[in-house]
């Protein structure tokens, strides 16, 4: 059998750090089945020249031809394109990719902020539902508006994914002890501001909790659930991360927070993610095409490689995504090869070559 | 003549640090007119006794009688509750206080992060305008949305007011070199997500941007023009904060980067804000009611002083408000009196005791 695999480099460094999963999937050689990549198509620059960020076909090979997919970044347009969307929002709503699963853990043995948490981040709606209107006032000035909704059913299926990760993250640490910086119980922190937004972060908040309290079999009995206002929780994320196990947000909300506890793990070019849905997931690195440095083989390709550990995880292939988690720990513990964002002189394929060697 | 000040302690522990900016100003002696102290009632608590978290006599006092206010702080239900309404989120409202403008300071000699920056936060619309809606959808389920508003006539205020501010800043630095950390030219970093939010936060972008640029008199030729996009903007805020000197957001993400800033300074109890309109300014420390700390006397009063010093600057007492800021900064320095937030054993009127000693 075979491993059939999207591959979606999209825009800037998304390019440079995108081979890197294809490289250290091969060479984990017989322990998964042997991987076949498809290269697809989105991004800005396929929207300059094609007038479309999301081809047709991407979506359809995705959907009909593909067991997983790999994400590399997209650029925007600092101003309003008009007919231009974002091919990676399309996409996570396209394929109810409806959680964005972003781990944020300090390597053991390292020095600095001591951190191991995951961000589950609403995946398809929150300000992301993209309904907005502009209007011209009677005295010729401009108002826009803009729809944020939460619903029930989505903020259902996030709280029990966050659940079930706070359960599964429980069992690996049982497992491996030593593994890990969160020594307590299990914990969900759900983050909202329902002290303003009572109506919509209410019914998040609400419907998060009642996947533990009204759940009839008492599945999650073992985890505690906390809450934190979006705004004191990113006081408390750079005062004290180590308190935090799985969160779970709004899509406005998780994707702010993970670029404040991307800066605790010394750079966003360490941080992976997965967007999952019930039948697809697909990898991504949280960092962004980065225009400063495209170009120059510079970028980390850590993230993308982490990400594609994550894709396998999801996809059962444990073993083989923690044999990658293993190799990138034990080469950054080194420290000896590493891109410029972590204060190295490393190209992107010397990382590469140096993970690849650790497997 | 005197200052006519309104005082709205209301919930939690701004019960015991509003005395903080009584004691402090009347230490002040004939520097500034003799001032008068109004108390005026607001907050969770008198909601739950008489029904009204903001009673009309407040805000009638306020607008007919004040020279200006103070206020402390608001618990908020973790469940929503018919009829209640933040207080201070309204009395922003009611008194058009459109611009919540908020410094974060390191104390130079002091170790830690170098930061020298103001958040300059609009006050009156984003998801502020709480036009929220409940909808049971055909399965039964919930649906929630909230309305998000930007209009071109609150986002070029803003933008007014943070370039003015950049401009006054750089006059401050060239008087006084040896107080700032910010060594660059006076610059104005603008906060959004137009690659997702292409109308909304496009046009606050847009706007921001014509402040300066549309200018016929060229004001603002000397204040650098720059963005960042709210996610990556919890990144460089963390990684290197000494990158910002003013930074103008809508309404949500000026909520979340000012306490991001404010753990950057070793606790919300330091960060002072104050909420200005073209006609009335109150100022209010950034931190929250805290409930875990109420009733011990050991809130950290230094957010309140500073605030009060924020306001007599505003309203044009700039000697006595350097005074008080001078003073603050020497006992931080010092570091003998502190109340347990940034690790000390004192108790809150320690802490007003040698703030008053210093003046
Ligand atoms: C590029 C942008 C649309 C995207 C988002 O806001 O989701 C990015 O910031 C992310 O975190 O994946
Ligand atoms: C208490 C709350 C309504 C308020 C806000 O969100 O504005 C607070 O967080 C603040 O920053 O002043």
């Amino acid at each position: 059998s075979t491993l059939k695999l999207g591959m979606i480099p999209a825009d800037g460094i998304g390019r440079e750090v995108l081979p890197a999963a294809q490289r250290v999937l091969e060479a984990l050689g017989s322990s998964i089945p042997k991987p076949e990549f498809i290269p697809l198509l989105a991004g800005w620059d396929h929207f300059t020249k094609f007038g479309t960020a999301l081809p047709e076909e991407t979506i359809q090979v995705l959907k009909t031809e593909c067991d997983g997919a790999m994400f590399g970044a997209v650029s925007s347009p600092s101003n309003k394109v008009e007919g231009y969307s974002s091919p990676i929002v399309a996409l996570r709503k396209h394929l109810d990719l409806y959680a964005n699963i972003r781990p944020v853990a300090s390597v053991p043995g390292m020095d600095g902020k001591q951190v191991n948490m995951v961000i589950v981040r609403e995946n398809t709606e929150c300000l992301y539902v993209k309904q907005e209107k502009m209007e011209i006032l009677p005295d010729g000035s401009k108002k826009a508006v803009a729809i944020r909704q939460i619903t029930e059913r989505a903020s259902s299926r996030i709280g029990r994914m966050a659940f079930e990760l706070a359960l599964k993250r429980a069992e690996e640490r049982a497992a491996n002890p030593g593994g890990s910086f969160w020594k307590g119980p299990p914990k969900v922190t759900i983050i909202h501001k329902s002290n303003v937004l009572s109506v919509t972060d209410g019914l998040f908040r609400e419907t998060v909790r009642a996947v533990k309290e009204k759940d009839a079999s008492n599945r999650y009995a073992s985890v505690d659930l906390e809450e934190q206002i979006v705004d004191s929780m990113v006081y408390r994320l750079f005062r004290e991360p180590e308190i935090f196990d799985v969160t779970v947000a709004p899509n406005l909300y998780g994707d702010i927070i993970s670029d404040g506890a991307a800066a605790l793990v010394g750079s966003l070019g360490l941080v992976p993610s997965i967007n999952a849905g019930d039948n697809f997931a697909m990898g991504e690195p949280v960092h962004g095409s980065a225009p400063d440095i495209e170009g120059k083989g510079i970028a980390n390709p850590i993230a993308t490689i982490r990400s594609a550990a994550l894709l396998l995880s999801h996809l059962g292939y444990t073993a083989p995504a923690a044999r990658i988690n293993a190799a990138v720990n034990s080469v950054l513990l080194e420290g000896k090869v590493s891109t410029p964002d972590l204060g190295g002189k490393s190209s992107t394929n010397e990382v590469i070559d140096a993970v690849i060697n650790k497997l």
